[in-house]
């Protein structure tokens, strides 16, 4: 919330806040006001009608949609994206979007097919990043990886299948992180599409890592050298 | 289940499965059969009612505890350890005990006032890595910050005050990651006892990382150059 209002003001409609948390939250809730946000005193019980969170913290908003095409992040010559084929855990999506942000990526692309953005579990699991890069839905997965490609942005499918690991490639050259779904991985249809597949090293005996640690250490790989 | 069976055969007293799962999981099953394993076949209400997730995979085992003391894992001179201190949430511990397996970690700490490492969701979470690698708990922290220091372990508090990267330090002598709790942090004197407080850089607009994740990377972080 907090984010949405210092972030993307123009977004926010609508602020509901009981009155113990609009002095909680003064600090954004203040602000909302002076731009002329809607800011609604709520009791409790309608605060928490409304939200499906279980410890609702007292504030809720309804926020637009901010619709980013892939030409517009193209546009804007990217270093860093992170691509998510089919990804179905809320928590996961959020995160890696959480992830994306703190590496410093430029967008994060979402396939068709993949759990929906707008979802409170998603949107409380980015922790605010959700407002601070853009993320772009509802992509096909082969027209993404042509129009990557296109636009200079080398595709790296990250998949235990690759004969060298995420350190032994060269990270400096834009590129994006393309990441498989959390049960059945990238198909090698996706794998070949792109330019090159990478895997995380495992060092103990682990079989796997899951799709937001994964996603984590790729974006932190390429944010270390990209920035050295 | 297989991660026990392989791994800590020793250590699994019965297995708990019905007819389908006997047949769906053979390769562990029979193998548990044959090393004389008490194994009960029982219906799915039976096992239902045995497990608290909420799709039971047919099977469940009762497995011993694996005591491991903070002495007998710094005799084995480890190079990689990480320390969680209140650690709260089940899913992040389970995580981290996951990612230090993957990044090859000799073992995991744990303190005191942390969420109990045999709750369900803990031992799921870390998808069989809990039978991988010895995982101590209980621990006070000022002693075991000056076990480390005596056995030749450095202690690294990762926290958003360090005033150099984990990047920007000399990761490849033995040390421990020290992570503070999910909602507070690390507080000022288990900082200072530590040996040198780094942080994970934040490129973006991200306030933080969350525990998992930036666990993920310090771990990720040190097997790189240990394993360069």
């Amino acid at each position: 919330m907090r984010e949405a209002v210092r972030w993307a003001p123009e977004r926010v409609r609508d602020l509901y806040v009981t009155d113990e948390a609009a002095e909680r939250y003064a600090e954004f809730v203040e602000p909302a006001r002076e731009q002329g946000r809607y800011v609604h005193t709520v009791s409790e019980e309608v605060l928490a009608a409304m939200c499906d969170a279980e410890t609702p913290q007292g504030v809720a908003a309804v926020v637009d949609q901010a619709p980013t095409t892939l030409a517009e992040v193209l546009a804007g010559s990217p270093r860093l994206l992170v691509l998510l084929t089919h990804v179905r855990d809320p928590g996961n999506l959020g995160t890696v979007v959480r992830a994306a942000d703190a590496a410093g990526a430029d967008a994060v692309l979402v396939s068709a097919a993949s759990v929906d953005l707008t979802s409170p579990k998603v949107v409380r699991s980015t922790a605010g990043s959700l407002f601070h890069l853009p993320v772009v839905t509802g992509l096909e997965i082969g027209a993404t990886l042509a129009a990557l490609s296109q636009a200079g942005v080398r595709s790296l499918a990250a998949d235990g299948a690759g004969s060298r690991t995420i350190d032994e490639s060269d990270l400096t050259a834009p590129h994006a992180w393309v990441m498989g779904n959390e049960a059945w991985g990238l198909p090698e249809e996706i794998r070949s599409a792109c330019d090159e597949v990478l895997r995380v090293p495992i060092h103990g005996r682990a079989e796997s890592l899951n799709l937001a640690m994964a996603s984590t250490i790729c974006l932190y790989a390429s944010a270390r050298v990209q920035r050295a």
